[in-house]
């Protein structure tokens, strides 16, 4: 059902990243359900996670090793059971599961990064499991296995999720590769979402948390499908600095600008994926709302519309049915509103001119924009100079069949 | 598919209220589409309308003709068609409707009230089609026509909705009655939906409007089926004091509050039955958050749970997937919450103690729980004494059909 997305092709290695992945027997026997990541010596690793105050054992775990500073050398990656609302089993799971991968890898255990995703809240012998595949697992590794990878972590994602894109500093080829799991559950500040981003750049310290921040600002918390937000999500950007180029440790540095805007590309090509493989999804639609008064209350008015039922339901039925997307405009909390200064376009028809339907609208242009799979709308409120950016996508039968059937 | 809804019966006429109906064919031929309701004169009249920025017409002209204080004399309500999104036309028809009403009634224009529900944004020659039919909708005035008043106002409802509830005051009795529409684009703040309220007490002044706004914070105000508010909600208290008592003017008086607890019970009934009836409902879901800080954090979470398609799904698959309730629950802004504190009940089985699953929760009494019509989800935030109730249904595989096929 992935709307206009091909599974991944041309993805580039990047140096100093191998990738295996097994299958461990963690829900569902016969489908590789462990992934590891085992990055080269001196690698830099930043991470961003969930807000969710019942944020999943391994996300307390990932996040104490990341702050303990003294280098990633792993991820270990599970599906089939977040590991969420197991309370102190669960952290003793995660914690269990990095010690097992420390050991065969010969690191220590705050060098490797735990990340499950799957069912909440059940319990689950995950060292265990992990330990009795890892030897073969640690066989395939390999810098060409970013596609097995990501078909490894994905969950009820149709399909597997990556992307590359190269550039050339001061004469050298740089390359970012990431791959991404998601389809439910998906709202800003993340969602069921787990991303991994690699760069052979050797991007260092401050420059590289404020790279990936500022990438996620135009990506992954841009995205919603249904307004959930999960207890798993995790966005991690590695640079291994195996390109042969001087490091570049600050934002200011003149080549932090064209790396961030590779990794950023990278990075919304992913969101862009986990939108367009939404549970059900038959629409992808960009929505983008301009004229505010600031970023904050387009965003308002953004999400306000990507998380109607009635708005979602409408796309699916490919039913320009305008008079919802006023309806949640005006109540999208932006409390003095004037009505009479809004302008709506589906695509470049213009649906609802100065608050009101368009005198020279005609609703056939409406409906030949609601039959493309790809249906942008955009908002202009009229007031001022802001504006935002968000993707989402329609509810469906699908949607509904998928979430009513998960467990079971 | 109403859940645990019954047709109208023994409903009980207001002396000062009567109501008639008519098919206008505004959007559908031959099914009743036109409600008048005449009031006696002195009625005294109050209302609340939807805070959507993007009001109807309707709503513009009923709250200007309100605030005029002449005096309220007929409420005339269509269906089939919103009559928002419309501009200074819709204003017009607005204005025209209460002038052909007024003209046949014998009253000022401001002494009529008008109301539409339906498709938002399509143009209508309301006026005319109102016109056309008013004499002899004027002919069917009467005090006992609630339930096909009740039936004439639905729109996408399965069922009408009224009742009525008596009191004794002073050795009379007091007679409250009341009717609603409304399945979808339902949540705070009102709705797709209209109510009407009418009792024979002398309630008069301010102890009129607190009146309505105490029983709204208790009924309307508390109902979701899918997040969305719509442009034409209202919801109006008319008090005719043909009762033989002397006027409640204050609401320090001492029958005040016994008059308002039965308001509020017409109203909490006519707003459960809305959810009831919600579009492709099949659960009935009473949300009661406790033990938080303040009764706005409590809403919060309860809200966040009511919105959450992963939620609603999981209630309309039966499934008791407690781990969506926790991610619901962690992710509702209330950013200090110590989620070890945090208990949840579904019926009398609690399901997370303490943060996590409740090691004596059986999944099967679970399923037993929500194998029911009436799914009551409890939780306890263990912060506070502050509480909140909200009411909400299921997101069904009907609810994407009907929002889909709506305007085809």
């Amino acid at each position: 059902m992935a709307v206009g997305l091909h599974p991944p092709r041309n993805i580039l290695p990047i140096a100093g990243v191998r990738l295996g992945v097994a299958a461990a027997g963690i829900r569902y026997a016969n489908r590789t359900d462990l992934t590891l990541i085992h990055l080269a010596e001196g690698s830099q690793v930043a991470g961003v996670f969930t807000r969710n105050r019942f944020c999943a054992a391994p996300v307390l775990v990932a996040q104490r090793h990341l702050a303990d500073g003294s280098g990633v050398r792993a991820l270990v990656i599970n599906t089939g059971n977040a590991n969420a609302g197991t309370g102190a089993a669960g952290l003793q799971a995660a914690e269990a599961s990095c010690q097992v991968v420390a050991g065969q890898l010969g690191c220590a255990q705050e060098a490797v990064l735990p990340f499950s995703t799957g069912v909440i809240g059940e319990p689950v012998a995950l060292a265990e499991k992990i330990a009795g595949v890892l030897p073969s697992c640690i066989e395939t590794l390999a810098e060409d296995h970013w596609e097995v990878a990501a078909a490894a972590i994905m969950t009820t994602d149709t399909i597997a999720k990556a992307c590359s894109r190269q550039l050339e500093m001061d004469g050298v080829t740089v390359t970012v590769t990431g791959m991404a799991k998601g389809s439910g559950m998906i709202r800003p500040d993340m969602a069921t979402m787990l991303a991994y981003i690699a760069t052979d750049a050797p991007l260092h310290g401050a420059a590289l948390q404020q790279c990936l921040q500022e990438a996620m600002e135009r990506s992954f918390n841009r995205i919603t499908v249904d307004g959930d937000t999960s207890t798993n999500d995790a966005c991690i950007l590695m640079a291994t600095g195996q390109a042969a180029l001087p490091p570049i440790s600050l934002a200011t540095d003149p080549r932090y600008g064209r790396l961030r805007d590779a990794i950023t590309a990278v990075a919304q090509w992913l969101a862009q994926a986990v939108v367009r493989d939404g549970e059900g999804a038959t629409k992808f639609i960009p929505i983008h709302v301009l004229g505010g008064r600031d970023a904050a209350e387009c965003l308002q008015v953004a999400y306000r519309m990507a998380h109607s039922p009635l708005i979602k339901t409408a796309f699916f039925a490919s039913d320009p049915n305008w008079g919802r997307l006023l309806a949640a405009i005006g109540s999208a909390g932006v409390d003095d509103l004037e009505v009479d200064g809004v302008q709506v376009w589906l695509g470049d028809t213009r649906i609802v001119r100065d608050g009101a339907r368009d005198r020279d609208y005609d609703e056939a242009a409406g409906q030949a924009v609601m039959a493309q799979e790809e249906i942008p709308v955009r908002v202009d409120l009229g007031r001022g100079a802001a504006e935002a950016q968000i993707w989402t996508c329609d509810l469906s039968y699908d949607y509904v069949r998928i979430n009513a059937d998960y467990r079971s």
